[in-house]
């Protein structure tokens, strides 16, 4: 097993040097933190993934959960985490003072579950899907929910869940079936079944709370009638547990992510399943979405954790494997050199720094937004709440997509090694390709980019952003090592704002298919440029590290290191706009105007 | 288990219409082969395939070979293929009617391994392997060798192997330190281990003969001290097989590709393995170089005949799975439409149709090149020499490349479904992850493309392929409907000949990194310009044949269906050479000048 799975050196530069989170502790709300809690807090997380995620990462894989008459067994270590999820306030650490938390910001809740990611993506899932459904019932519930459930949750006794697809109803949640029907006693009877529910039974806890989507009866189709609601497994009657009529119908075998049990759930068979209708009635899917763009950001920072995994083990062999000799070596009786000397390996190696790198910096500016946000009033508030929203489908989708190429970068680095399970690359490789698809595909992502919040406000969103990508231009000084890439950024902006000009008029003419046929591509070119935007801030600091006089060692190979990937990125990412950028202006719509039986 | 894994219809499109590979049928060698007997031969492949190969297909990936008491046991049904492998005369196939063989071109019996690997790629590896070590001997050894092994190979009842690669020699041969010992009885004495040897144990077979490099006591180091053996798992002698010293250290477990055995050797324990020597001492190298170039022609096959499984896969899944509806629908109670209609899906199954087809078509070419040189003299098989030689790295790389986001493309078709094992993609997407590594990982190809192939004879080769491509562009008429296409792909020629003497002149300065570093990318440039001129190849033919009056409906969405992934590649792959260029024309060497200190 690798020893390192990420950087602990990066986590700091970005959170103290670039993106300086500690002035956060300006606000009242996080007034009790500082550097000091932020490194404690990580360090404490850092502790529990080497000592009990980090080295059940292969285990779990191989031993993945069963499922034995109707319930599923995960792997025994799973009971032991979700204790200590609970008692170290892991679940509840971003809730308030008054509900157990400890207030913390997004920016180092998200970093937890980068850690944690990087140590054991399969381990890391239970608490954060409890803290994502227990927030939906302390934003939206009543008090009687909260004080039922919440406290279990915090626990970790009880798992929560989010339970949104169904056969029929995937990428179109607008179809979901599952029904409720309003009961004499004041809940609602749930009839309907749930597919791919993560998480959605285990062995490891006591009870399984569902945030679930179901259309009461009578509601009108689409999203506007569907509604939000807590299913228990069990619920409490006369302050015992009993069953609530959700079983357990099996459970999904998976490619990766095998350490995790994802269920499919049937609910009133013996109609006697009960939920509790959170908030009001038909605006389900707007709770539902506040929770999901959390989960969005979560979904990216997973994808980049086992990316930083794959990266430290290839770098980790890269470094000790000798092979071959240099270009102009010429005698073959010489001594071989370790790979990392190759300049193709090296490339592979830059490659996934600057995915990883540049993707983390991207993630934690979106969770300072949010946090931002938490705190800030009027215009404020309204600019970071779109900055956030236009960001989020990036942030989970490039991670999501970039880590299927770096991890099989990683692969590629151990050469036949990279294809074994001895070694944890294809590991790796496996786990990461769900990222594209939960939590919205990254083709659902480009719609929602280009058809949704590229034209909200009419485009205030972009133009928030476009002014911060400035702010970062402008402050790059004259006489500086990285104008040219200062510039080369500048364009980029220009051409997307063309390429979106382009595309918002083919709106505007009334052709929807002919907009968003290619957003998917507009959905990367977008990222390509907010990565460049990311890397161009990192390199700024990085310049400027490098300019000190009493630098040590370490300290110049990490700035050294930043400077390789940031030139790394703007040398082989960021040209990649210019083919998307032929393709998005080009007029031709064969994916529109082509008939499916050509496909053959 | 999806009924569809290939497309006959397209296999004949190239063969007939495309590149008229009956014509053959007027050399001497090939005389008696004609439509026919072609379409015999690959209707019995598919029959084979249909019934012995594709229904194992999971369940030889869920029952993994196993490795026990020294001994590797495979599927029982691989014992019953090898036989039928062996009395259909699959592993013969390409051999003279003098050796027992039918004296088959290639582009045939390459494309019964497109047959056999779209329906089961782990199953159809031994009988290839089998051919490509008895080419050797057949080619190079004495007649002994050839009557002692020959015919027991083509009957299916022993299993030959490359083995090549050891603990410390991969990518870097040059460093095989298998020692072989001239004994007084005239064989040798071989000491060593091999690794990674595919198909190097079994007991589906009585013997395994592999074709193996050591280096004769005394030799020179580098490439030119490296000698070719005949070392058998069990030797003859006085008619009695028995055993020859190789031990069975261990099988791998791999990602994927799981049904197949890969062996870890070791020779020699008890001083007596004895090897035979294959031709001339010290020219090994160059003599498993005539395999290996047919071996990466196999592997940019397989990989492409997995891609193939795994789009019909995708492509049933989206004919059949109905998902939302149109962008241009409003009613939300309107039917669901099957996903085939949204052009993100479409986008998906045209990127893999465009790069399984262009791949096929090349690889077709390359097999054609490689029956005529077979039967041309002089000037003439010079050319088709120096062409495929050329061609080699990118007919092995590209496809391979590809596949894995081919592959992850169709994954992507079935969202969650396809991360399941219920789903054929996840288990395409693991079993292709080996091609970009075995027979010399893309960085090697890359190396070999721009660091010889290109300098071969001044250039040669280079300006043969040239020409070759522009006979295809001024044969498309000025009035066609693909002129625009035809002036894109020459343009991308003229580009890519200027990155060529960019990235030469490098050479010629005395700068072996400078010039070689990026040779990965201009691998990919040349391969899209290659792919491209494929595709306009079977743009032609199809635009013409769509002006037939009298086509039917299958033969109409046939063409039409070649035009889509023919626009396809011109509108979304070849554009990808931009971003190329731009990096490839760059100053900038930072793989090189970087000191790998930094990487962390």
């Amino acid at each position: 097993m690798p020893k390192q799975y990420l950087s602990f050196r990066n986590i700091q530069f970005l959170l103290y040097e670039v993106f300086d989170a500690t002035s956060l502790g300006k606000y009242t709300y996080y007034e009790d933190h500082n550097k000091e809690t932020f490194d404690m807090i990580l360090e404490a997380a850092k502790q529990l993934a080497d000592k009990h995620l980090h080295p059940y990462f292969s285990e779990m894989d191989r031993k993945p959960p069963h499922y034995t008459n109707g319930k599923i067994y995960v792997h025994p270590k799973v009971k032991e985490l979700m204790k200590l999820y609970g008692e170290g306030g892991w679940i509840s650490a971003t809730s308030t003072y008054e509900e157990g938390g400890q207030q913390l910001p997004l920016v180092i809740s998200n970093l937890i579950g980068f850690i944690f990611g990087a140590a054991n993506y399969s381990a890391s899932i239970f608490p954060f899907l409890t803290t994502g459904a227990s927030n939906l019932i302390r934003n939206f519930g009543s008090e009687e929910l909260k004080k039922q459930y919440i406290p279990k949750m915090y626990a970790g006794e009880w798992q929560g869940t989010m339970a949104l697809t169904e056969p029929q109803a995937g990428s179109s949640l607008s179809d979901v079936q599952t029904t409720a029907t309003p009961s004499e006693r004041g809940d609602y009877l749930i009839k309907g079944q749930k597919i791919f529910i993560s998480a959605g039974d285990h062995d490891a806890v006591d009870n399984v709370i569902h945030l679930m989507l179901a259309r009461i009866k009578g509601a009108p189709a689409g999203t506007k009638g569907i509604s939000l609601f807590v299913v228990p497994q069990k619920r409490v009657e006369s302050g015992q547990l009993v069953n609530n009529d959700v079983i357990t119908a099996g459970m999904y075998h998976k490619m990766g992510y095998k350490g995790a049990p994802i269920a499919h759930l049937i609910m009133g068979e013996k109609e006697d399943c009960r939920g509790y209708l959170v908030g009001e009635a038909h605006k389900g899917l707007s709770y539902m979405f506040q929770m999901m763009n959390e989960a969005r950001l979560g979904v990216g920072m997973s994808a980049i954790s086992i990316a930083s995994g794959a990266y430290y083990a290839s770098l980790e062999y890269a470094r000790e494997r000798p092979q071959g000799r240099l270009l102009s070596a010429k005698n073959p009786a010489e001594a071989q050199v370790n790979i990392i000397e190759h300049p193709d390996v090296r490339r592979m190696l830059l490659f996934q720094k600057s995915v990883i790198e540049g993707s983390l910096s991207l993630l934690l500016q979106c969770s300072l937004y949010a946090d931002l946000e938490k705190v800030s009033e009027g215009v404020e508030k309204e600019s970071y709440f779109l900055l956030l929203d236009l960001l989020t489908p990036i942030a989970k989708s490039y991670p999501s997509e970039m880590a299927i190429l770096t991890t099989s970068a990683a692969i590629q680095c151990l050469g036949g090694y990279g294809y074994l399970e001895d070694f944890t690359p294809e590991q790796f490789f496996r786990d990461t390709r769900i990222h594209p698809i939960h939590e919205g595909t990254t083709g659902i992502q480009g719609l929602d980019l280009l058809g949704r919040k590229l034209m909200m406000h009419e485009g205030k969103a972009l133009t928030l952003l476009i002014d911060e990508m400035r702010k970062t231009i402008v402050s790059v000084p004259k006489e500086s090592g990285i104008r040219i890439q200062k510039h080369e950024l500048a364009e980029a902006i220009q051409h997307l704002h063309a390429v979106t000009i382009h595309l918002t008029d083919l709106a505007k003419q009334g052709k929807p298919e002919n907009f968003l046929a290619d957003a998917t591509l507009y959905l990367e070119y977008f990222s390509i440029v907010t990565i460049g935007w990311q890397w161009l801030i990192q390199g700024l600091v990085s310049e400027k590290a490098l300019r000190k006089t009493n630098l040590g060692e370490d300290d110049r190979h990490f700035y050294e290191g930043k400077m390789a990937a940031f030139y790394y990125f703007f040398e082989y990412e960021l040209p990649k706009i210019e083919w998307l950028h032929h393709r998005l202006i080009s007029t031709n719509r064969l994916t529109v105007t082509m008939e499916s039986a050509y496909l053959n």
